[in-house]
């Protein structure tokens, strides 16, 4: 599939303090789901996390991912990617999750695991309505 | 695995008006993602979908799931789930959704797509931390 420019709702929700929900494949096929901070860079999507972290691990093996981006003060008003991790990288990515946590949190620093990795989603399919 | 009891953490944000973010796996092995309103069954989670939609399809080739479910007012409470939807069931589908929507929107009835079908998840390995 092809890459997809990330629409004016999406680059709003990503703008926001608002959680990705990030779902990458297991080494055994089954689903993996986690909430992340999320960060863009022009159309991709940007999440941060930890050298190691099943999610990295699964998307190292499996680069296809989804993740639908909800606002935290209406959980009805979201949007859904489906997408492929093009790049991971730990360069800049200690200094990245400060920028995360200033964003979501406030001033200072994160002060949890600095091993830090970013993953950059490319989006490919794009699902907005909440559909019960 | 076995089949896990939900805890009371779970039980509580299943009771409350909270989505559950589930993920399955699409025919070509990708992950999809997407937000369900969630009830409980003694320890399976119950979702109600839509005949024929993605994450009813995608249950019915692999009944791996995962499913986020969170604090409406806090995401960082939360609860993930990795399990097997072991039932799908069209049997009492369309009073379920009824259920949901009283719970969720209020007095009335759903008055979306009725063809519905309910899933019911047995949850069998529990993540609770929220992790950057």
């Amino acid at each position: 599939m092809g890459a997809l420019k990330l629409n004016d709702k999406a680059i709003g929700l990503i703008a926001g303090k608002n959680f990705g929900y990030l779902a990458t494949t297991n080494k055994d096929g089954s689903p993996h789901v986690t909430p992340v901070w999320v960060d863009r860079e022009g159309d991709l999507i940007v999440v941060n996390s930890i050298v190691g972290r099943t999610k990295v691990r699964n998307a190292k093996r499996n680069p296809k991912v989804a993740i639908a981006i909800t606002d935290a003060s209406n959980q009805y008003n979201m949007v859904t990617y489906r997408g492929t991790v093009v790049a991971q990288t730990t360069k800049g990515a200690a200094e990245h999750i400060d920028k995360l946590y200033r964003k979501y949190i406030g001033k200072g620093k994160y002060t949890g695991d600095r091993r830090r990795i970013i993953l950059k989603i490319r989006p490919e399919h794009y699902a907005e309505q909440w559909t019960t």
